[in-house]
């Protein structure tokens, strides 16, 4: 039996995520499990519901972990609000776009598409010209922070336009949740997903979704059911909520470190978190712009959390990472559809974000970069970033 | 913020799962991440497949632990193997074979019940009888370890019947994985999925599943999309295949914790765990029978992991579970269905499994049954278990 794939190397997780995961995280995952039906986790299911509610800043009732990734609680949140015919309007400027219509198109759904280049928002007015194409929406989903290309897309016009046609509206904040606002209430949006493996720094395996009054009337109004057991939230809200009807075996483990990792949020505080996140974001543009690298998205449009920044000519993308994660132990992410091989990108999320990994990263492109053919002034990206966190 | 409900009171787990873990899996679950795209988390992939093969006793391909807990391993197995109008045969004798009519008929199958009273098998000449209902039937489905009654399924004349009529045969082997003979490859069956937190002693959220040569036949063969995207294996088998297409981002932690589940299972052997979990059974029912219970399944039909006893006349199931967990920490299940309030379920699995646990529980029932008003000899089960033990 191969013994040698186990421990893996240490990393540093500058990628689309996973990302970092704090040790009161990881030591929560070791400890010994209780039943799932047991009062002590009964317990911590419902502080985990409180907690989640803090972080998407709601008061929904209906807000809980999904048992599977983020791309669950995507397919979670299309199958438990579209019904066969419904119309969904769906923002698509990259992967997760993408996916949501692969996703709401099996689930039956007449998907009109509202389309943008890949690294540019959804604007407004293509949104407003998809909604004219149906007759009657039964959703609108944008994803708030696109992580195949670092998009942020605004929200609050899509809201207004999706609600003044009687639609509900459905956002993507897998990367966003607890690294910039999301406001669930204040923004007015019915139903969220989102994953724990970015911003909230817990491993992958759970997906915290949220549905609003709206969102949950529309649930109970369903003629047909969620083609999904797994996912049916008629359901699984019987077992997180009063009844603890048994459904499926809830991941104690995972259920563990989300808790903590929730905490640790908390502890924090969501505005001191979101700043972090941005100042750390700020230091590393300002380090590769100093570089002479170039970032894909304009700057009105940037996610804090995912820097996608343009390979350097010369340089051979995938060589350039084999290196950095061979000899720095540092992992970044690849470009994907139309970037693929020019781009990188750059994951600060959650406990990634650090100025200490921010330097890091810099210096090892100050290091690497030369040796792979691009031509950069010596130590210009780590001042630079000095200088952010200096002001 | 409330502080108290982590970390969780110590318990013993002999409950219908989850299951005890060993400490080098709470070990391998709290190691730091890496990427899910990693060289090195690859190679675990690679031998992770390797070892669930080595389990499932097959040599089948397509061999992975779906991101979610048995259930969506269930669900998975249906949703890629029925397509609309297909007709399934499905043995319905306790909650797992009624959820299993549930999720195929939400993926547009016709469903044949092949039914038995809860605690009971499904007999043969009923399966024989439910296939003679349908015209081509698709699937055939049975569960091997019935949780909920504690009932184990002869499967190999249900095989037959089931290729005479060429239908592809699907094991629900939650429970029955590494507690007892499941021989994929020797019994013939086509599909099968299992889950973590029982026999293999790793926490809930991954659900191994097995395709073989005609079930793959049959998934390529598909005229219409999976309907769950997050389940479809077209696509997981890229990512888990030589093409490593990403898909979702793999549940990291708990990939180590099933890695590390499944090397404890190798390095004990197959044959000697089977061997250690029928021994323990065994001894625990010689033991409730020495204290007057009666076991609900008749002998040739009973699990080794999961054993069903009748609660006492006169004593109050409830009352006697919380005093079992909060006086000694012990956790059994409850009856379901039309034994909710009649019958426990103790779960010996895995590393709950032992001669240790078996010896604490007859204690605690010597214990507290007298003070729950049940009339039992002093002494006889755990003098009864020590019988065996010795034998």
């Amino acid at each position: 039996m191969a013994t040698d794939v186990f421990p893996p190397p240490p990393r540093l997780l500058l990628g689309p995520g996973p990302s970092q995961v704090h040790p009161r995280v990881l030591k929560a995952l070791s400890t010994p499990l209780v039943g799932h039906l047991d009062p002590a986790f009964i317990a911590l299911m419902e502080e985990t519901k409180t907690l989640l509610r803090q972080v998407f800043q709601t008061k929904n009732e209906l807000t809980i972990p999904i048992s599977g990734t983020g791309s669950a609680g995507l397919e979670a949140c299309i199958v438990n609000l579209v019904e066969p015919g419904d119309e969904v309007v769906i923002g698509v400027n990259g992967v997760f776009g993408t996916r949501l219509v692969d996703v709401a198109s099996r689930a039956g759904a007449t998907v009109v598409k509202a389309e943008a280049p890949w690294g540019e928002i959804v604007p407004d007015d293509v949104l407003a010209a998809a909604l004219e194409k149906t007759k009657r929406p039964k959703l609108v989903v944008l994803v708030q922070a696109e992580t195949s290309t670092g998009v942020w897309q605004p929200l609050e016009e899509a809201v207004r336009l999706t609600h003044d046609r009687g639609a509900l509206f459905v956002v993507d904040c897998v990367t966003s949740l607890a690294g910039c606002p999301v406001e669930i209430d204040r923004v007015g949006i019915d139903a969220a997903y989102s994953g724990t493996q970015k911003c909230l720094s817990c491993p992958p395996g759970l997906s915290p979704v949220t549905f609003g009054p709206r969102a949950t009337e529309a649930l109970r109004a369903r003629k047909t059911p969620v083609q999904s057991w797994y996912l049916d939230l008629t359901m699984l809200e019987k077992y997180w909520g009063a009844e603890r009807v048994y459904h499926h075996t809830a991941p104690i483990s995972m259920s563990y470190g989300l808790y903590e990792a929730l905490r640790l949020v908390v502890e924090e505080g969501l505005d001191a978190r979101f700043a972090r996140h941005q100042r750390n974001h700020e230091a590393l543009v300002a380090g590769l712009e100093a570089l002479g690298l170039s970032m894909l998205v304009r700057p009105e449009h940037r996610l804090w959390m995912l820097n996608s920044v343009r390979v350097p000519d010369g340089v051979d993308d995938a060589a350039f990472r084999t290196a950095l994660l061979a000899e720095d132990q540092i992992e970044i992410g690849a470009g994907l559809g139309p970037f693929k091989g020019t781009v990188w990108r750059i994951g600060l999320m959650g406990e990634s974000s650090s100025e200490a990994n921010v330097r890091q990263l810099l210096g090892a492109f100050e290091r690497l970069l030369p040796r792979h053919g691009a031509t950069i002034p010596a130590g210009a990206g780590t001042q630079a970033a000095d200088r952010v966190y200096s002001a």
